[in-house]
Formats: structure tokens, C-alpha cells, sequence
């Protein structure tokens, strides 16, 4: 017997943002999308729309490049009336002090290796940042609400998974069990920090998974509220094009 | 000795939407920001920043056109991570059976008398829309959770007051009380009726009181939460053209 499958999430990356086309680390940054990333999330919209999706609630970080995004799909699927819920829990992972610099640079300053390990290293962390520097958060009013001592100055992909899943159960999870379509709009290694639990993936499994910018994934959820099956919505040759775009930013020179 | 004004307000019309445009009775129909409303919304927060306004949180209505200035302003702000708050109670006045009408042609229907009492008597209510009218809000999504006793079939300004101040008084003024800045994104008359009461404005006074589109209203409350002062903020001469264009709509031929 197959399992049930009755709960219906969907997140997606942002579309490219400025930061992500000049190929420099952003992390907490605030980088607004590109005039491609703005295509992107509109064409998610629209393809949402045409394949039947709807959404009841949606939910993004406190950043930018997420919030358009999450806006230009609810204007495609005219659902911009939906209640939308902002939480830093979904930023995207805070690259401590590579914030700012070029991918390909760091790989000539660090070494291949080890530019490697901070990018795709489960638990590496990089670099962190004194409390006195401007990428400390502290200095940014819109986590003026967030108890200092939860203000990250650098993460892993393992310190982004352990603010990622106890929000994803306190805050989201309760609004599925209720039976309310979800859409979550938010970042390449917050989306990776809940794949990896949606999906079960192992610490080094998920070293290797990338998500395309601006691609929506569908999941039908099981009664443990983990994947009974997903796929990602658009054309498969598109999303391998920008897969590749994401692996190969340190290649660049 | 002048009374205290410690609490912060500031609201805003839409800009122009496509049925503005054409002249038509819009209500609770969704219309899109025009062209022209896009950039009033956007100047308007560019303004607002120019003049050093921030805000804590924001509230809307359901309505597309109301939703979309919002955003647009808190964009040029760069405010687009503060709480967003989107309720029914701040929808334009719900305009019965008028809905989708030209405005000119129904002067030359109706005469201008009547049409005038329409649009500007404060307790004259329109003709009803029917339960089984597409106008009738049951058939939309968005007020799928509104019960269905709440759900206006034509509604006078009077009435629109009955709406927007409780949920002024229940919603947003506790926010106020807690000394965040608030900014509402709404409608002509959901607005109007809201500026009677902060501005302590008669039944027969508010008739003749109108809103430019996208021009932001600036209150000081006292401690009684009335506008202590209020301003427009923008070029007065830019704000008179615009009110003019709304005095003269039923005008046009």
C-alpha cells in the first residue's frame, strides 16, 4: 500500500539576484534580483498558475531577493492577497566574513579546497565575523527584534539546518496539519536545510544537491509531514542549465 | 498649552488603476495599478524616504491595486521586510450593482442628481447586487473565511465607517499604542472614512472631502488617538490636479 500523501508545499529558490550575477558571496547581504531573477520569478508564477497550483498561506525570509520573488509569483497567480509571513529563520545562510567578496578571487586567495569545504562542507564554518563589522547583523534594523545571542556571525550548513527546522515545525507545520496550501519563497541553503529533512538526506548526501534559482518544487507531504514524493515544476533541460550555473560559480575567472 | 502628539500615522490612495482610468465604478472589483498608478506608488515612497518617514509595520486590504502601492512603496523604502497586515476591512466601499459601470454613461442613465447622491451622499446606499451576482463577494476566494453575514451587496460611506473603525480600534490602534509607525495602503472611501473619524469631520463635511491617488496623508495623533496636525506630503500643486481628477470623473463625456 502506498503511503498517504495529503499535504501540498511548494518552495522556491529566489530568482538571480545582482549579487549572484557578479558571482560574489551574499549571504545576509541584501542584494536585489537581477532583471533575469525578475523574469524568473515571474515565469515560476505563470507556470504555477497554468499547472493548477494554489496557495493559502506563504512564508519568506527577511530579505529582498526572496520577498520579490514571492511577491512576483502571488502577482502571476494573482493570489496577492494571501497572508504572507516574514522570519529571519528562512534567511539564507550568513557566509560570516567571505560576506562581500568574489567566488572566483577567494578561490585564487583560499585555494580550491578550500573555498570548497566552506561552500559545500555540511558542518564547515566560515569565517566569523567581529561584532564590530558591518555584516554583523546587529547593525541592520530589520532583525532589531531578534535576541542578540540568536544573531549568527557565520554558519554552516548545519548551524542553517538547526534554525531552519524548528521553525519549519513551530511556525509552518501547523498551517499544513491544518490543511492550508503552503508556499515558502526563500534561499539556496535555507530551502537545502529543509530539503535535506523533507527528503532525508544524509550530512554528506546533501553536500552534493544544488537547487536552481527561481524553480519551484512541489511536494506532496505523508502524515510525518516528510516527502512522499516531489518534482520540480518547469522544463528539465532549464533547470539543469541553471543547476550548472550555481556549481560553476567558482570556476569562473 | 498644545496637546501631546506623540504617535505616528501615515496613510495612503492607491495609485491610479486601470478602471480609474476608464472611468469606471470599481468597488470590490479587482483592477490593477495603470502605468501612471505604478508610478505614483513608486514616488511616493520615494518621497516618503526622502523626507525621512520609516515604518514599523503595514496594513492593506485584499484588493490588488491597494496591495501593489504597498509594496511598490515599501520597495523604494526599503521596508519590504516589515509585517505586512491584508484584511477585507480595509477594501474600497463595495458598490452594488454600479460595479462595472462608466461613470459618464451613468450620469446620462440615472441624471446627475442621483449619480451624485450615489457618490457622494454619506448614508445613500447603491442598488444591491443580487446573492446570485458574480459582483456578490461569496464567489471570490479571497473572503472565502468572511461570514457570509458580513458580506456587503452595496455599501454607503456610512456604512463603510461602521466597518473600518472597528477593525481601526481592534487592529491597528493597539499597534499604534505599542509606538510602532504604522502605514495603511488603502482606498478613496475606506479612507475617507477613517480620515472623519481621526479628523472629527461631520456627515455632511466629508461629502465634500477627497483623496488624491497616491498621495500620502502624514497624522501626529494625541493620546486620544485623533489627528492632533496631518499633512500631505508631496507638491500641492501636483495634489490639487489629482484630487481634481477624481472630483471630475461623473464630468466627462
Amino acid at each position: 500500500m502506498q503511503p498517504s500523501a495529503n499535504y501540498d508545499l511548494v518552495f522556491i529558490r529566489h530568482g538571480q539576484s545582482e549579487a549572484n550575477k557578479l558571482n560574489i558571496f551574499t549571504g545576509w547581504r541584501d542584494s536585489p534580483l537581477s532583471e533575469l531573477g525578475v523574469s524568473e520569478a515571474r515565469a515560476a508564477g505563470r507556470l504555477l498558475k497554468a499547472e493548477g497550483y494554489t496557495f493559502d498561506i506563504a512564508f519568506t525570509s527577511l530579505q529582498s531577493r526572496a520577498i520579490k520573488t514571492l511577491w512576483l509569483v502571488l502577482e502571476e497567480m494573482d493570489l496577492m492577497w494571501i497572508p504572507v509571513v516574514k522570519d529571519w529563520h528562512l534567511n539564507e545562510r550568513h557566509y560570516g566574513a567571505l560576506q562581500g567578496k568574489d567566488k572566483a578571487a577567494s578561490v585564487k586567495q583560499f585555494g580550491e579546497e578550500q573555498v570548497h569545504k566552506w561552500r559545500r562542507g555540511y558542518a564547515t564554518v566560515p569565517p566569523l565575523v567581529e561584532k564590530s563589522d558591518p555584516d554583523y547583523p546587529k547593525f541592520d534594523a530589520r532583525y532589531g527584534s531578534v535576541p542578540e545571542a540568536d544573531l549568527p556571525r557565520g554558519e554552516s550548513l548545519k548551524i542553517v539546518v538547526e534554525r531552519v527546522l524548528p521553525y519549519w515545525q513551530s511556525a509552518i507545520v501547523p498551517h499544513i496539519k491544518a490543511g492550508k496550501k503552503v508556499l515558502i519563497a526563500a534561499h539556496g541553503n535555507s530551502l537545502r536545510a529543509l530539503l535535506k529533512h523533507l527528503e532525508s538526506k544524509g550530512d554528506a548526501e546533501i553536500e552534493g544537491i544544488n537547487l536552481a534559482t527561481g524553480v519551484p518544487r512541489a511536494y506532496k507531504l505523508n502524515d510525518r509531514l516528510l516527502s512522499a514524493r516531489h518534482a520540480d515544476v518547469g522544463d528539465p533541460d532549464e533547470i539543469a542549465r541553471r543547476i550548472n550555473t550555481v556549481v560553476s560559480q567558482t570556476k569562473k575567472t
